[in-house]
């Protein structure tokens, strides 16, 4: 066992405080990792806050880790020390199901191990994530990284939000010639628009404000949409290939649904507090349109990602806090005042 | 023009009388067909009734149209007279969109013409259909009928039930190796039970009762499930690759949704009058499941299918009405006392 500094909260309605966590000795398989930057994701908040049934105190979430390693077990062969590395929402699963076996551990049949609120034999009975200065993780769930050094913090965002977006843009085989709309330009749309455009589609930036309209541009967008304005929705029905839909509050399927061509497929990736109103059915019906979800993505697309994006010279949007501001960051993604992805630096524990 | 004798209503609330209805005289890509039978469907009554909106009265309804050709146009090669034929929802269509080119005239970008209630420059402006001894149709729009003589009246139902049912089986892929569920044991799900069975998958009936559990598995279903039962439903959770929802009346997805494996779709071919509750987006998020809308099929298809139907002995489970009992068979229909398709003895209309 090592002591390591987070950053973690006793209760739902308790700020943030310096914690000392302990981390397990690295085994044959691990790798143990210094924490560089720690991505804010909205789960990280609402399991904080306990939105969702089940947080476990104290909790320490953090799942868009990147860093260095800083010891491997024996039986490592693909990392050493000083390797850069990544850790997203995972960091174990039961490695014997179909999903496992088919590298999809995020859909593994008896149950993935969240990177934080997960099951474990460490302490305290449950895992605790990367607002902290080091973790402990299983080879198979450490990612490389191989963008610049200089573009580390901003890459840690790619282990949730560039992945979730990633994921079903690559299975519904997203590419040139498609038009594809990405909703909500938040921490996950804004890397769904960056990584549809890398992809080679014709991206259309749906926003609900007039004034975001450039800000999506500059992501990448070649279109945008004010969704607010009912006769700009209208003029582009039935052309959309495909839509990922970003937002997790509940509103009108229908809006977007309308847009797909035939055949075409809108995917959720965000579980809504309340539901959306009732889908129309006759929209699916006389289109043979699809709705679908998409659960992040598996760690061999993870690493394909990340190369991707290496590749494309993708990053987040992202804007630097210490860890004494996590509070402050969370009150202003509660109003949506972030540009897109806040990062925690991990060195401001100590 | 010529006159033939039908059966129609001319309001919402009135019974179905005798009428006599003017048919074109057939032009150069014509065909005259004597109907022999023709099926009752939902549609038929939903639209006779009004409970759509935009009913044209007088309004002679049927899409599940077979009989015999009696004149044939100059220019009309693939048909001639004393040919068995059939007609089922469409009769023209724009015949230039991609969605037609494709031949999926049922999602035609120009809107299809249904075979009663759709737009005609013949009298009395809107298309008159099958409740009738005669009708002319396009000759696109006419399908080859292969089954032997003495089950004609079993074929008509195939004209929509079946193939509403055949193209979502065919275009999700369904075959051997795969468990399939037909939600809704009726005119569509009869048909979709036979269907599913003879493309060589597993097949799940589910019902709402269990005395109809003995009838399912006549039909071809490997197996009942009586979706009242929770206990019954938990025990197939995830197990279903494709689910075929024939259910238009408003009911809980989620029961379904959560039914289907890891990347399963659920196809819907009815339009509910009130919403269904919400579907739970959770359930599609942790297993990349979808919903899917589907509507009957395309020309090309539908021959494809009779061709299917014919080959594999399959036609519907039919109980056969005079043109006077149409009224009788709705109500019957109203309160599901129909196993599973009423077919009127075209004969009877005189």
């Amino acid at each position: 066992m090592s002591s390591t500094l987070a950053r973690g909260t006793h209760a739902a309605d308790k700020p943030f405080e310096a914690l000392t966590i302990e981390r397990r000795e690295p085994g044959p398989k691990d790798v143990q990792i210094d924490i560089a930057y720690c991505g804010i994701c909205h789960s990280d908040f609402h399991t904080a806050r306990s939105e969702w049934a089940g947080t476990l105190y104290p909790c320490v979430p953090g799942h868009e880790i990147v860093g260095k390693v800083s010891a491997v077990g024996s039986d490592v062969k693909n990392f050493k020390v000083g390797d850069t590395v990544g850790v997203g929402c995972m960091v174990d699963s039961c490695k014997h199901c179909p999903a496992c076996d088919e590298g999809l551990e995020q859909y593994c049949q008896n149950g993935f191990v969240g990177t934080y609120n997960g099951a474990t034999k460490d302490a305290p009975g449950h895992t605790l994530g990367g607002y902290a200065q080091r973790i402990v993780v299983d080879q198979d769930f450490v990612l490389k990284v191989k963008h610049p050094e200089e573009q580390l913090a901003a890459v840690a965002p790619l282990l949730c939000a560039g992945i979730t977006t990633y994921s079903p843009l690559r299975h519904w085989k997203v590419g040139p010639g498609q038009k594809v709309g990405v909703v909500g330009i938040g921490g996950l749309g804004h890397m769904g628009v960056k990584i549809a455009h890398a992809m080679g589609a014709h991206v259309v930036a749906f926003t609900t404000s007039d004034s975001k309209r450039q800000a999506a541009l500059d992501l990448g967008a070649d279109e945008v949409i004010v969704s607010r304005n009912p006769d700009e929705m209208k003029a582009h029905a039935n052309s959309f290939d495909f839509i990922l839909n970003t937002v997790a509050a509940s509103h009108n399927l229908d809006a977007y649904t309308s847009l797909l061509k035939r055949d075409g497929t809108m995917v959720l990736v965000g579980v809504p507090e309340h539901p959306h109103p009732s889908p129309n059915i006759g929209v699916l019906i006389f289109g043979r349109r699809s709705i679908a979800g998409s659960l992040i993505g598996g760690i061999k697309e993870t690493q394909e990602m990340l190369d991707f994006c290496a590749e494309h010279g993708i990053v987040a949007d992202i804007e630097m806090v210490s860890a004494d501001e996590i509070d402050n960051a969370y009150e202003r993604m509660a109003r949506s005042d972030v540009k897109y992805r806040f990062v925690i630096d991990n060195a401001t524990m100590g």
